[in-house]
């Protein structure tokens, strides 16, 4: 059982800054994400995409706005629970919060923090019969370890940056790469649509389109598609996985089920204090909360996770008075022994 | 008159912030502050000091966070008026109000947004007993611009920063430099005090330590200081400019004054939708402001600011309908004509 001050539900911009906050407090933060590395869709779905409205950042690419959060919060050495989704939760008669994924992991806390942004992302599914049969059995909807596809035929889906991008990449691991469109036409960067044209011409990647996929072969295992090509019977190609990119959609998922007053698809919780839900030691942050006003900004997750972090404290340590000292001031002091601090002025005799 | 759609009081971050997102929603701002530059605080009492806790910048100085945010808004054209207090608000008959500073000049605008901080930071004034008689007359306590100093003979007093960087600076400019502390200790950076050591060591600087100036000397201009050194008789030096530098202490000042409701040096807001005051109009945010769970950080001034003009923008158009655009998909649209945006996907066939 994995045990914290803090459980953050999602590891977006306002999850990972609540962990900033809560280290100042002295408190401890662990993290769970359904994708497989910390940002939410900032690194999930646009990372090389720039954000305008960070204040005091002209333009910053979301990718870099996670690799800075995550530098500004390393000294409070968060914990991590990625590729798995938060899926049940249970209140304790010692007042704390168990936390169970969809893949069994339990973790305990006084205080959950949802930072749930629009939701966990889920992949948009073909529609093929038996595909979730087939699932971790050669069809996935997410590339987490390109390492899997070393010398494997690989189908891919999709006419997006992500069927682009990796089936460049896997050029270079797989043994044969299937690019597999309805269109001819492929919506992306330019310089990711080019380099597939040029990787088709050299006979590096198998381009079949206008296509679709249509069946699924295999007994237990993938080992082949059905493509229904324009203008031709369905065939069979060899395949040991098949790698629908279609997107993700957010849903907000078992969190709906929490018990929390749900609005409009996003958490209602308490604007006027500490952005806490109708459930005591539940908070919500960020894009998955809603209130009288509410923006989805990352600034204003920012802001929430602040606030509510002194409300987790109180909590937490009712009895202790917090003071709040500015990090101008007092400096920062991390859980791993590192201190961050203005050089201090000195006192000197001139004579 | 000078006519904007939001009026700013303080142009520290949370004021300076405030341009980018009116701008975001075509509205128009001008600020006013006392200090002579941008900035606040940030740029006037701590531009080196390093803040830790702005959102993903593990650190950034005082100073560059003033710079960044400037060129985050440059695009939106804010008006200044620098080196002026907000002094009077009038409302007038069609809802909107007049902002009149100390030195008489005139604002309209239908919003009116105080981000002032804690106050306007007022001078610390040495107890000599006529020196009010003398402002501008000789007598700053604080330098805006450094030119008029050319070849005369200046007198500074203060044992801080301030005290040893101007004196270090205008050793180049002045005729002659004396400064007087009434220790022989300095509290500041050790560079600027090894600097006014070697300076003295010199003769550059004129150092009389422990000292105090008693009385000023002048007919309608200042002429001289008397100097009471420790262990002499008071004696006098000729002088054309004494600048007592002891320090700003921020007064919440005439804003208390504006029919505000106002708790604990602070002004009450409606934090459970817009940052609104009780005057119809007038929003407070930033340090300035309080409410129930209230921290004075520049983050939380920044999710006000946002908050409060979208707030604004339906005051000031009331049969509009404003569709948020988020900057990474729409852009930003300058008033100055440039444009900001993600490349764009494109979409092209491969053959």
């Amino acid at each position: 059982m994995i045990q914290t001050d803090i459980l953050i539900i999602g590891a977006g911009p306002t999850g990972l800054f609540t962990v900033f906050e809560a280290g100042l407090l002295k408190l401890r933060c662990h993290l769970i994400d359904a994708l497989p590395q910390p940002g939410g869709q900032c690194s999930e779905i646009y990372p090389k995409k720039p954000i305008y409205d960070i204040p005091a950042y002209p333009e910053i690419l979301a990718g870099d706005l996670t690799t800075n959060l995550m530098e500004q919060i390393k000294q409070f050495e968060p914990g991590f629970t990625l590729g798995e989704r938060a899926d049940t939760i249970e209140k304790q008669d010692d007042g704390t919060f168990i936390v169970t994924t969809n893949k069994g992991t339990k973790h305990q806390a006084p205080v959950v923090a949802i930072a749930g942004g629009l939701g966990s992302f889920e992949p948009r599914k073909p529609p093929i019969p038996n595909i979730t049969d087939f699932e971790d059995k050669g069809v996935a909807y997410m590339i987490k370890e390109p390492e899997i596809y070393r010398d494997k035929d690989v189908v891919i889906a999709g006419g997006g940056d992500s069927a682009l991008d990796w089936s460049i990449f896997l050029t270079d691991v797989a043994k044969s790469v299937t690019l597999i469109h309805r269109r001819n036409e492929f919506r992306g960067a330019l310089d990711s649509v080019e380099k597939v044209q040029e990787l088709k011409n050299l006979g590096k990647i198998n381009l079949i389109t206008p296509a679709e996929v249509k069946a699924i072969v295999g007994e237990n295992q993938v080992t082949g598609v059905v493509i229904e090509e324009k203008g031709k019977e369905p065939y069979m190609i060899d395949a040991d996985h098949f790698i629908p990119l279609f997107g993700l959609a957010p849903k907000l998922g078992p969190i709906a089920n929490w018990g929390l007053e749900i609005e409009k698809n996003a958490i209602k919780v308490n604007n006027a204090l500490d952005y806490q839900t109708n459930v005591d030691g539940i908070y919500a942050i960020g894009d998955v909360n809603t209130y009288p006003g509410k923006l989805k900004l990352i600034l204003c997750g920012f802001h929430e996770a602040t606030l509510m972090c002194q409300s987790a404290y109180k909590r937490i340590h009712p009895n202790k008075k917090y003071v709040m000292k500015y990090t101008t001031v007092g400096g920062v002091e991390g859980f791993d022994g590192t201190r961050k601090e203005a050089p201090k002025a000195v006192v000197k005799a001139i004579q």
